[in-house]
């Protein structure tokens, strides 16, 4: 596997484009991708009960209809809880996208990212569609402009891509998402556009992204919050020509692990400019009874706002990861676990079996001093093992989002 | 009923006392309580798999054990993560007391609150049972220095007691709590004693503090984490002398009121002590399918750090409330929903059925002013509503715990 440059519009017959069109106060706010051939689409919403217009009217597609030929994403607003309304302008924008290609309104995706409640200016949007859609292109430039026109109070544009043998051909998986805050297991304020030329069943590209989740997107957290317009999308054009991929083959496992990378990236990507973040953590729990509990410690420790504060403190208060791990559900016994906290290549022991050991606060010190962190906790119970990511909790979490919606 | 002065020396046959034994830099770190007649025990323990020292020997008591004659609480170290010694120290505190009173061991109560993993300083304990058990007394500097003992990163005191006539008889009940952080429903770094004069059956006795702790200490919450040490213990030691009560008849009712206004007051107390905290929030959810589903979207609310922000910010940003209810698991449907915020005899309506109405920002801007607020969302489902309580999320609540330990 080797990466590449180009983003979204790494893969074969994907052109893009960003625009600045008057939804935020200066930066970017409307992204279009389209694919030359008609791709078939794998996708994750968000779990959260207010789910908002462009989720509906994806969701819609991806139960009910085959074929996928572009997406339009706007932020600065969330066109959520908007009612009757904000169903209309999320199928306004696609129809106006479709009308212009000469494809079915069914054919393009919609989303949207921003503050909730506050009805869509479509008019502007959709001249702007109109503006944007003429201007797209395959160059690296136009890649950039998209996935900057994504980014809300994310502080760094988030992309990749990667390029892998299958068959004889060169595919390509490209990425872009957003993301900073309201971020936490099980989908959060976080969009995620994937875009590849690979040749794959529906089924089995569904499935591998169903799987990914789990262990990328679903395993990251900034704040416990989920959100109510979270969405991974990802459309496969069939283009690089490859042997159609029909089952589990060797094909399939070159895909799967290029596919799992670019999500992967995408989902730290987001972590590590968590709002205010100042820290990246991963979390790995290695022992556990079953994957459930093993998951569940993770996203306990990584959640914790007292864990977090301590990282944000520089504190090798290893008190507070135990009992994290304590409340999370999970059925281990307290008295058979070991905790290091590593970075930068060094380990530091802090308790075994239970019990804190005597270890040197310098070191303890020097370890969380790093940007990178890890916090490895053994419950020595079982064969199962996970590993998620988040970030501190700092002062500048707190300024963003007291001070967000004015 | 009328609130009296004297907390947990209030009712007859209480005395207690508190000293400061060198476990803290300055401040009182040591309490005790005595009865003089034996007591039937209530309690509560943390559901955290990690369990301090103290909790298991209490629980104990609790399972095999009928009479309590005492109490001993040191605050600046929580015993917990301690092992074996932790627990022979647990021990050696209750047999201290326990040789003194000529009383058997397994008759006082043990409770430690501070730091994670530090090995008791048992000695200076012992020493300091010695000196100050001479010294406890019924009055009211006494009940306050033992209020005061049981502190850590409090900022204030909390104590209450009522009186309340049942079968012709005066019947107190008096209470003194600590927490601060660490606070999450299902029990959190909270320790409550409750003492009683009542004259009660020991099974009503303690599912009449198990009830009431599901709509009082679990409904609050101040950073989402359930510490190892909590504990809620009830001591009755029937010295009112009211015809006993053996079942939910008149009397019962007289006391339950009682008993919850004191559980009530004290697990307020401790939210609006949170750390950092600059305001108390209340969160009324109506009309929800089930209990359950109230409470789910309370502790939702109260929990998201995106709401805690907004109203630290003092912003009325809605859509965080609306997108907490959405993840909280809770079954309804967001456009029948209605949310208000509320303050000091205001009242702004934010959504109706789902949608955003067009609000004075001014007035929310005024309510939003205020120290106490109150969150309302009609789920207009069902039959069922749920209370709780939390506070905002600060600056001050970072700088607290990124620095606690050291």
């Amino acid at each position: 596997m080797n990466i590449v440059e180009g983003g979204i519009i790494a893969p074969k017959g994907f052109k893009a484009g960003g625009k600045f069109i008057g939804l935020k106060k200066a930066r970017k706010d409307l992204a279009i991708l389209v694919s030359d051939a008609p791709c078939s689409l794998a996708a994750v919403f968000t779990t959260n009960k207010v789910k908002a217009a462009p989720v509906l009217w994806n969701h819609d597609i991806y139960k009910n209809y085959s074929t996928i030929r572009g997406l339009v994403v706007n932020s600065g607003n969330a066109n959520s809880c908007t009612g009757k309304k904000g169903a209309e302008d999320a199928q306004t924008m696609a129809q106006t996208m479709a009308k212009l290609m000469n494809v079915n309104e069914k054919e393009i995706l919609v989303a949207s990212t921003g503050v909730i409640g506050i009805p869509m200016p479509i008019e502007k949007i959709v001249k702007g569609i109109r503006e944007l859609l003429p201007e797209v292109d395959n160059d690296i430039l136009s890649g950039v402009h998209a996935a900057e026109a994504i980014m809300t109070t994310d502080t760094m544009m988030k992309t990749i891509s990667v390029k892998v043998e299958i068959g004889g051909k060169e595919v390509h998986i490209g990425g872009m998402a957003k993301g900073s805050g309201m971020i936490h297991p099980n989908m959060a304020t976080m969009l995620s556009f994937i875009t590849t030329d690979v040749n794959i069943d529906k089924g089995l590209f569904r499935d591998s992204l169903k799987e990914i989740t789990q262990d990328t997107y679903n395993m990251i957290t900034v704040d416990g919050d989920t959100s109510t317009n979270d969405m991974v999308m990802a459309m496969a054009n069939g283009m690089a020509e490859n042997p159609k991929i029909n089952e589990k083959n060797q094909d399939y496992e070159v895909f799967y692990e290029a596919f799992l990378y670019v999500n992967k990236y995408l989902a730290q990507s987001i972590v590590k400019d968590g709002e205010g973040a100042s820290k990246f953590i991963e979390a790995n729990v290695t022992g556990a009874k079953s994957k459930d509990d093993a998951k569940a410690v993770v996203k306990s420790i990584l959640t914790s706002n007292l864990v977090k504060t301590a990282m944000f403190g520089e504190d090798a208060n290893w008190g507070r990861v135990i009992c994290a791990a304590g409340y999370s559900g999970a059925d281990f016994d307290p008295d058979k676990s070991t905790l290091y906290f590593m970075s930068g290549g060094e380990k530091i022991l802090l308790t075994e079996k239970g019990l804190p050991v005597d270890f040197d606060e310098n070191k303890a010190f020097h370890i969380l001093k790093n940007n990178e962190i890890q916090i490895l906790l053994e419950l020595n119970e079982g064969e199962y093992s996970a590993t998620g990511w988040g970030c501190d909790l700092s002062y500048e979490y707190v300024k963003i989002n007291g001070e967000y919606r004015s």
